[in-house]
Formats: structure tokens, sequence, C-alpha cells
């Protein structure tokens, strides 16, 4: 591998300036890097360039860069997917020139996945949450290649070792809305990215609660008023008040997620505990 | 409610210029449509906006229309948000403001939600699937709710009967990537939308599987070969051999799905068959 270079980056100005007497060693230093691999580059930022998560880029908080996969085509129409072995329906992104676009959007990046994950968007793969976003947001950077058609070539996923995440069991058109979650979710970890904005939300969430209901003014609205106990001033009956809602939500929307929170604080899923 | 119709929406000038004469009812008539309430409304279409679901949106086959929160705030500096009653970090969206929104959205729609559903996407809310995807689809449209911040004034979620949808078990900054998912999941499932493109991989979806492994040109690469039977032309083995893979690959990677595809089949989600 060459020395560390980040030069190729879209809206990494800053790391390129970086003096190259700083590493020797094939690491990146820097910001948390996204490197996708797409068919529509355009469609990037996307929402990621709004916002606090947008704010945070351009502050050169963390970084992206999209590889177009097209560039890697094949012959003069610079084809990317050809029809599937053993007939069907749809097409499939060839190996050889998704294999081509991966080499570059990896190049100069840690050999260890567990500090640069290769992740490929697909319903196949593992379900995305946020304790896998956590996992993400403690890395150096990811690369993430967004299918389209039928899907990917087996045998690249298998030469490459890619990391198969689902956003959930639902089919998109091409994994970048997949990508953009899951990169959202992601940064927005990264210190610095919210700012003072942190919030209380994935608190409740890494408790494996769902979230208490919120309100704010009007105190009254449309006859409706907020309940009395938020208004009181008592810090802890307020925290109680939350948590048992969290509690009764989760109970009655997620039992998958409430036996689980029983299990680990050896609570009985059935009991009511005055919720 | 006045006459249907659609003059408001960005893109939507085939309807638009469809006879008032043709519905005296409230009823929405035409392609089916997206409603988004955002703060960023520029953030769309965003990647709806190519491939396959961007031309059917040009071609009037979908539509999208987005309701910039903003415009409703309060007071000089149009403010959505404040903070919570009893306290916490984050902001809140009010219920006025995103009331006053959602009013604007909703305006002309079919009153019966199971044919105009609204849509608050969060993640408290029912895990979006494909079989929800499939439900929408079958919609004359849709209004969906971005949040941001800490989330929205509970009453807001009450007084409209609003149906909270959850991409999965993680946090975004924003609703706007969840929703874009829920509509390319969703528009693609209309006809016309995929053409002649219409894949199989849904049909593994619903049938409970994940999908078995593609393969395509070339023959060999990199010293791999794709898989002989794929090459045989015996379209039968073809076939065994791919619900082989995909039942292989979802045992393996999902035991909730095999258990629920096993128990619809009266299978022993632990025999082999094979596999």
């Amino acid at each position: 591998m060459s020395l560390p270079s980040r030069s190729h980056g879209r809206l990494s100005l800053r790391a390129s300036l970086r003096p190259r007497e700083l590493g020797a060693a094939p690491v990146l230093h820097g910001a948390w890097a996204a490197r996708v691999v797409t068919l529509f580059p355009e469609a990037f930022p996307g929402v990621l360039g709004e916002s606090l998560t947008g704010k945070a880029l351009k502050d050169g908080v963390w970084q992206l860069e999209t590889t177009d996969l097209r560039r890697f085509g094949e012959g003069r129409h610079r084809n990317v997917d050809d029809t599937p072995a053993g007939g069907g329906a749809g097409m499939v992104l060839r190996p050889d020139v998704v294999g081509r676009a991966l080499d570059e959007a990896m190049r100069d990046t840690p050999a260890d996945r567990a500090r640069w994950p290769l992740v490929y968007l697909s319903p196949r793969g593992r379900r995305f949450d946020q304790r896998m976003a956590e996992r993400f947001s403690r890395t150096d950077g990811m690369t993430l290649l967004c299918g389209r058609f039928e899907g990917v070539d087996e045998r690249v996923i298998e030469a490459y070792g890619i990391e198969e995440v689902s956003l959930g069991d639902f089919v998109l058109t091409g994994g970048e809305i997949a990508a953009q979650a899951l990169i959202d979710a992601t940064v927005r970890l990264i210190p610095r990215v919210l700012g003072n904005q942190a919030s209380t939300e994935e608190e409740s969430f890494s408790e494996g609660l769902l979230e208490h209901p919120h309100y704010t003014k009007p105190a009254v609205w449309e006859g409706r008023e907020i309940p009395g106990i938020l208004l009181s001033g008592h810090h802890a009956k307020i925290a109680d008040w939350r948590r048992a809602m969290a509690e009764r939500l989760t109970k009655e929307r997620r039992p998958d997620l409430w036996r689980a929170y029983c299990a680990v604080r050896d609570m009985d899923p059935d009991g009511d505990r005055e919720l």
C-alpha cells in the first residue's frame, strides 16, 4: 500500500492538505470517513448534507466520498451488469466491475475490518440497529457498496469478505437510501456531530426501551393539556413517569424488546409493576 | 371539503391539468401520491429522483409533494420547536405548528385512513416491512411527517390519529431518510414503476425467505467459478438449487424468519431437509 492520501475525497480538502509526513504507515488519520460505491453519486450527500450532519460534514468532523461504479464498467457503454446465470428476471452486478470499484474505494484503508468495515446493503444481511451504529461510529471509517437491480455476484461478496447489512425486511430499488440511513445513524454518534444537542433518545434506546411521549408549548392546545406531572417541577417524579410511560409503550408495541428488557432486569414480563 | 385539486403539487403538472369535472366527490384521482411534511423539502426527491423511481415520477406514474414545516412556524423566526415540558435535552416539535402543516398536507384527501394513511416516522412505531409496503402501495397515496430533534408533541399524534412507523431499532437525525426508504419500497410495487424489470427478489421475500445467491458473467473470475448447476440448463434443478440455497441462508442468518417459514409449511425448523 502507498502512503496515506485522501486527495481523492470530494469533501475532504482539509485532509488532503495534511502533510504526508504525518503518517508513514498505511493508516488514515483524521475524521471518520464514509466511502460509498454507487451508480448514483449525485444522490450524495442528499439529506446528510442538511442539518447537523451537514454542518459537521462541512466542518470536516466527518468525510464523505463517492466512487462512481459506472467508471469501472465494461466496454464502450460501461456496462456494470449482466443477466443472471441460470436465468430469471433482473440483472446482476458483475464481479469484475464491482471488484475494481472496491479496490479504488478501499485504497489506503486499514486492512483490519474492525477498523474499516466493508459493507454491502442487502435485505439478506444482518439487521442494522443502534448497537451496530455504535460499532461503526468507533471505526476509522467504512466503505459501503450500494446494490441495484437483482443484486451483486456472490463471488465478489466472498472474495472481499463483505459484511452484508440489512435495513429491514423490505426491498428497496437500490442500496443508496439504506446507505444514507446507516451513515446518518452512525455519524450522529461521533463526538462533535450533534454538539450540545445530544439527545436522550438513544439513551432510552440503548436501555432497550421505546421513547416516552414528549410535550412542549403551548400548555393547552385544541383543548388538550400537557400531563400535569410534567409541569410539577418534581424532577424525580417526572423521571419516574417517563420511565413508566416508556415501559408501557414498549410492552404494548414491542413485546420482543420488552421481554429482553425484563430478562436483563430479572423482571416478570407479564407482571404489572405499576404500569 | 372542496373539489379535488392537485395543482399544489410540485411534480404533478399532469394531474393539475385534469378537468375538475372528473370528480365531484372529495376523492383524489390519478397517480399514487406521497405528501411529505419536512423541514428539509430540498432533500426531496433525492435518490427517489434517480433510476426507475425517478423515471416513473417524471412520467407521472406517482407524485411527490413536500410541505415545508418552517412555513407554519411561530413568530418572526418561524420557530417550529420548543423545550420539552418537564425538562431534559433536545427540542420538541410544537403541536400547533405540526397541526397546521398537516392540515395543509391532508387537504382534499380521503378521510378513510385505509385509503390515505397518515404516518409519522419514529423509532417507536411499528416496524416497516414488505407487507406494509404492499399495503401502502394499494392506497390512493399517503402523508408522511418527518420528525427532527427529540420528537413531536404527543398531542398532535393523538389528535390526528397518526400511525407511527419505524424503519428499525436505530436513531436517525430526522425522518427524511426513513420517509425516502418507505416511499421507495412502496412506489416500486406500483404497477408500471419497475416496468419489465420486475424482480424476483420480492417474491422470495414475500415467501419469507432471504434471496438465493446471484451470479453473472464472467464464468470464471479471479479463479472463482459460477456453480455448475446454474450453467446446466436444467430449469427445474436450478429452481431447486435456488430454493435450497435460499432456505439455507435464511436458516443460518435469520432463525426468526426460518421458524415462521417452517411453521406455515408444517416443516421441522431443526430438520435438515437436504440443506
